[in-house]
This record gives C-alpha cells, sequence and structure tokens, in this order.
C-alpha cells in the first residue's frame, strides 16, 4: 500500500524532486563546497522569499525551534514582551518567553476570532516592551493575522517584531522588510514542501543590536543567533567570519539542506507570485466547497488561511471519527483539531504541492463520504463542483 | 568527480544503504505507523546499542544539542556541577551549563593527558556537586577516558552523570547502566555513521526525578527532556502518554529516523561486540601505522581512541598543507586540529564503515604521501605495510 497523501496541517506532502535531493554521500559541514555552494547560497536565495535584504540562518530543528531560537536570542530576564496569542502557537512563543524569565503580556485572541488592532495599539502605547511576537498564520486555527498593521503598530514603538510564518511562507505572502519584521521564524515542512528538519529563521540588524547589547549570553549554547554571527556570517557582510574560516557554529543536517535548496529550485521555476496565487485559489476553491456541503471555516472568510483550513464541525460530530473515515477509506491524512478544539473541528491542508486541484478534489471527495458517513446531510459531489469551478476560473 | 570519502573526525563517510534509507515520501509525525512504528522500535533497540534499560531519546539537532537538551533540562540556576575539561567538547558542556546559570567548576585535564582519578575523587569529596559532567572520548584530542571510574566516583557521592558519547558510541564500548550513566548524550553521525540532523539521549530514573524536582521549568520549550517524558514516554514505561496518545513534544525528521533504524539494522547485523573489535583493531592498525612512519598519536597509547586519530605533527609542520595534499591528491577528508591543536595536529576518524582496511589504508597511503611532501622523512609503504599486519591478525 502508498503511504497516505499527506493533507493535514503539516507535513505537508513532498514532491518527489524533493525527496531524491536527499540521495547524497555525507559530506563535512566545514568543507566549502558544502558551506559556500549549498548551504550559503540557498540561504541567500531564501532572501526573495522572504522578501529581505536581512540574512537567513538554518539550524537544525523545526518550525517550533525557530520560534525557540529567536525568543532565547532575544529575550533576557526581566524583558517585558507582549505576545498575541490567538491559538495554540502563539501560546508556544509566550511559553518559550517566560522560560528564558521574559516578562510576557499575553495579548489574547478568540480561537478563529480578529485581532483588534486598536486594542492592541493601546496596550502597546500603554506598555513598555521591548518586542511584540505573533503568529502570521496561525495553524491551530486556519487564521491569517495582518502582520503588516501590527508591524506597524510595532515599529511606531520601537519594538522588536518576531513574527512566527511557519505555515505561512510560500504559501502565502510574507514582506519581512516591508512588515518590519526584525526576527521571521519559520520552517521547510509546512508550504515549503520540504522534509522536517530544520529552523529558519531571517534576522533584522536591529534584532543583531539587541543580542549584542545583552546583559548576558543567551541560555542556549546551540541556538544562540548571536554566534552565528560571529562565525558564520563574513565579515563583509557584517559577520564575524574572517575570509576562508566560515563555521557553522553546529553541525547542518546536509541531506535537509539539499532537499531545502531543491525546493528553492521549485519555488523560483514556478515564481513566488504565481505560487501565492496557486495558493489563494486552492484555498478559495476549498472553502467554496465547504459552502456548498453547508459548512464553514472556523475564522471568518477574511482570516480564513489559504495554506490551512480549520473547519468547525457540526454540532455532535468527532473530528476523529471523520479523520479516522478518511484515512481508512482514502488513504488521505488529516488532522483534528488542537487544544481545546481537538475534537470540534479538523484542519486540512493546502500547501505547497496539494494547493491545487490535484490534491484538493480527491480530499474533498474522501471528506464528503466521511462527513455523510457520520452523518451530515450533503448533496455528494456539490463541494467537489463547487471548488472545480473556482479551480477552472 | 566523487565526493571525498569521509575520514575526519565526524561527520563519519555514510553507508549506502543508510542513504538509501531516506527515499521515503513525508509522512506525519502523529502516525502511529510511524510514531510507533518506525520511531519508538527504533529508540527501543538502540537500548542495546546504549547498554541501558533506560528510555532513549531523539530530537531534532545534532552531537552539541543531546548535550544541551540534557545540561539544560537538569541544571538550574545556582547548582554546582563539575565538569571534566579535557578539549574543546568538555568545555562546551562547561559553557552549556554556565550559559543556563549553573555553578560550574571546570575540572581541567591537559589536552590528551590522563585524567587524575584522585585529583577527581578529592573534588568530588571536598565539594558539594549536584552533577558531573565529561566527554567519554573527546573527539579534539582523541583521547578516550575512563567514564566507568568517574561514573564510580559520581555515584559514591550521589551526583548526576552525564556523559558525551559522541564520537564514541557504538565504535567504543559504551556501557550506560553498568557505569551509573543518568544521561548518555551522543549523536548519530559518527561512528553510527547514520545522516547529521539527530540529537541521541537516554534518560536515567534518577535524571527523570532531578527533572520533576525542579524549581522552575528547564529555559528551552523545544528541548526540555521532562515534555518527552509527559507526553512521549507511554504510562505502562513511566511516562505520561495516555494508550495512543503519545505525541512527540517536537516533530521529528522523519527521514533521518528512516536512515538511523536502517544503521541500528546494520549494527546488529553485525553484532555490537564485532563492531567494537572491528573498531579497536582499527585504531591499533593506525597506530602502528604512525609509529612505522616516526610519528604518535597526542594522547599516550593506553589512551588513544579507537575513533578518531589525534596525529602530532613534527615541529614545524603545517596541519592544514597536509589536509589540503590529501585532499588534493587522494579525494580524501581529514581533520585539522581544534583550539590551541588547530594547525598542529591532524585528526582522523577511523569510524563506522571506515574502521577497516577498504578506508584506513587508502587514508595511510594518502598520509604518507603528504607528509613527505611537506618534509618528514618516512620510508613509503612503512605505514601502510604496519597497518595491514594488524588487519590480518
Amino acid at each position: 500500500m502508498e503511504k497516505p497523501i499527506l493533507m493535514g496541517p503539516g507535513p505537508a506532502q513532498l514532491p518527489w524532486r524533493v525527496v531524491r535531493a536527499m540521495m547524497q554521500p555525507g559530506e563535512s559541514h566545514l568543507d566549502p563546497a558544502f558551506n559556500e555552494g549549498v548551504l550559503d547560497r540557498t540561504l541567500f536565495r531564501l532572501r526573495d522569499i522572504f522578501r529581505t535584504r536581512n540574512e537567513v540562518l538554518t539550524v537544525p530543528g523545526s518550525g517550533r525551534v525557530a520560534l525557540e531560537a529567536s525568543v532565547t536570542s532575544l529575550v533576557e530576564p526581566g524583558d517585558p514582551v507582549l505576545c498575541v496569542v490567538a491559538g495554540v502557537f502563539g501560546d508556544w512563543i509566550r511559553e518559550m518567553a517566560e522560560r528564558v524569565g521574559g516578562a510576557v503580556t499575553p495579548f489574547e485572541v478568540g480561537l478563529g476570532q480578529p485581532l483588534d488592532l486598536e486594542r492592541l495599539e493601546k496596550t502597546v502605547r500603554e506598555g513598555r516592551f521591548k518586542a511584540l511576537a505573533m503568529v502570521h498564520n496561525e495553524t491551530s486555527t486556519g487564521a491569517t493575522y495582518p502582520a503588516d498593521a501590527v508591524g506597524r503598530i510595532a515599529r511606531d514603538r520601537g519594538l522588536l517584531f518576531l513574527v512566527d510564518t511557519v505555515s505561512s511562507i510560500s504559501g502565502i505572502d510574507v514582506r519581512s522588510d516591508e512588515w518590519g519584521i526584525d526576527t521571521n521564524m519559520t520552517a521547510p515542512e509546512k508550504a515549503f514542501g520540504a522534509p522536517i528538519g530544520l529552523a529558519l529563521v531571517s534576522v533584522s540588524p536591529r534584532a543583531w543590536e539587541a543580542m549584542e547589547s545583552r546583559k548576558r549570553p543567551a541560555t542556549s549554547f546551540s541556538y544562540d543567533l548571536l554566534r552565528w554571527k560571529r562565525m558564520w556570517l563574513p565579515q563583509e557582510r557584517g559577520g564575524g567570519a574572517a575570509p576562508g574560516a566560515r563555521r557553522t557554529p553546529i553541525v547542518v543536517p546536509i541531506h535537509l539542506v539539499y532537499a531545502l535548496r531543491e525546493t528553492v529550485d521549485m519555488i523560483e521555476e514556478e515564481g513566488l507570485e504565481r505560487r501565492l496565487a496557486r495558493h489563494r485559489q486552492a484555498g478559495r476553491a476549498f472553502r467554496a466547497a465547504l459552502k456548498a456541503i453547508g459548512l464553514s471555516t472556523l475564522p471568518p472568510e477574511d482570516l480564513a488561511s489559504d495554506t490551512v483550513s480549520c473547519i468547525r464541525l457540526p454540532e455532535g460530530m468527532s473530528a476523529k471519527a471523520v479523520a479516522a473515515h478518511v484515512r481508512a477509506r482514502h488513504n488521505i491524512v488529516i488532522g483534528t483539531g488542537m487544544g481545546p478544539l481537538m475534537d470540534r473541528t479538523l484542519r486540512v491542508g493546502h500547501m505547497g504541492v496539494t494547493a491545487s486541484a490535484q490534491y484538493v478534489l480527491p480530499t474533498l471527495i474522501a471528506l464528503e463520504s466521511a462527513l455523510s458517513a457520520n452523518g451530515h446531510k450533503l448533496t455528494r459531489g456539490e463541494g467537489v463542483k463547487a471548488a472545480q469551478e473556482v479551480f477552472e476560473e
């Protein structure tokens, strides 16, 4: 039996050429053929996808390690940090900042609800925060938040702006520099469609300054980003590495870097704008299907994510049962909810290669079948048809 | 041109079947087919290689992340920790413990020199330490330290015993339970011969207790091992995960876990004892060759590592020049020194597949040629011959 197709909120289905890119002998992480030729070039090219002129770094990990590396490198004990908490992932940033001793103020947003920008601006104005952290695309609720508007509020008061773009970047537009993002924290296992195992972070000059002026070193040795500046970034790019002496302060998973490079190739071949448009279309198609079968996403349409749809289930229906049906009968993996939404929502990813009719339509067939089997009244094929119409626009 | 053969102190040359094991579609880290079927079984089988009945965990990272996860999970601000510092890697543990606020006493050992057990015992007796940390096989000097004897000293005084076995395990005998190791901290990219990207740690019941009784949570969210106990270890094995609800607190690199599984297969097929004997033979052969061409390892014979030989170069010869010759003319990567030994020593790995005549003999040919070209007087072939005699014993 083939392994199931991944239509959950991540990891995303991998293109075969990305898997194949891992067919490499080992290499020394100190070898310039790898260091300069593969790693640095790949990271440099990522800047176009991040829409930044800042340096992009990669460390072993995953999305949450990207958050942790950034938070641990920037937040000192006692530092006042405002965290937008609109779901599980926002709450993780809060916990990370608290673990390193930050004085965290959570800015709570109802699950799947809009972020009240006026209230946020007031909170920022009345507080004395060093940093503001938020999740761009909250994977637990399928809501995309206006990081541009929040960035403006942060910038107006001189706050560092930390943004989790784990499930958005390369699927939903992320404009690091335009939005004033100081650390853009993400990972390749979602919309990039690359394997799990790396964390990605871009770092602004202001964020480097904040790290340089810390009173004492970050609690982490391996994930202290300042060590990357000193050992990895070359002097001509503002770093501390003398010519020919660049080293990553931690060995980087060679094979995953090759996979990431292949992913960057694919994104460049497609073109970022076309890729973003493809995700917009897939998100719209998926939501049109939901509407046609009498369902909706948890967040309102204008907040609904184009990479992860969080479906509000009819009263009394079990997310676990629906997902199990989809898996057992159709060999497709979709996600159930997280936290308080655990058994009340389903989460379907349409990101990377799966943001397409090829993957979305069979998933809708499976979903119609599973919902029907679990007692939801629908006319079979209506959802699929509605989605197909969007794909054929 | 083929990529160079890796005969440095790590990462080690990868067997092709290990590389091939990464040819896998993605999978959800939440899928029991992966979680229970691949990840848990592989970790469970690792216990035989660790020679432990404790749980073995894996997190994204590398050797130093294994150290950091353990140190961060166990050491609280103010905790008195004794760190054996016999080289670069011992010094990293010291730095990690200091970064999380530990009150660290370094126990300095001269580079490549023996560890004075009497002095250590006295230090332990006169201090009030919570933990003792050491590196079993110091990759920077090629010296293997008596972790069994040190473990006895730690145990006698009730100290937690943290051991870095990054470049020893599966190549040099490591007896976690017999030696009283509370956290065995290692990684698959050295003697295992698996790709970079994972950290491995085994945790004793005493270490869990120390984590449970912390005053405040570890500074790391992603690498707090206690979260692994609560979310990943099943209740019947002392953990907190209810049946069917096991989750890794961080997504684990699927593909690297498949590679690790293949490595475990290979180790089991060969048999651990035979594998260790093969490494002993390779180490001995390499040192016999050095002697035959008028060189020696940095540490005395009885300390010399069977996985990494650190060669003391003749006065005035540049390690960089020798390594460059070996790379350019023979397409073999060997390592130069680290820290103060940077240009005065060479480091050659003979671990995993390269602990064999197949890899050691060509490396010796290359080394003889490079040393000769750099002015060392030797009779070509003498080193190779001496090594071959050991391999043919």
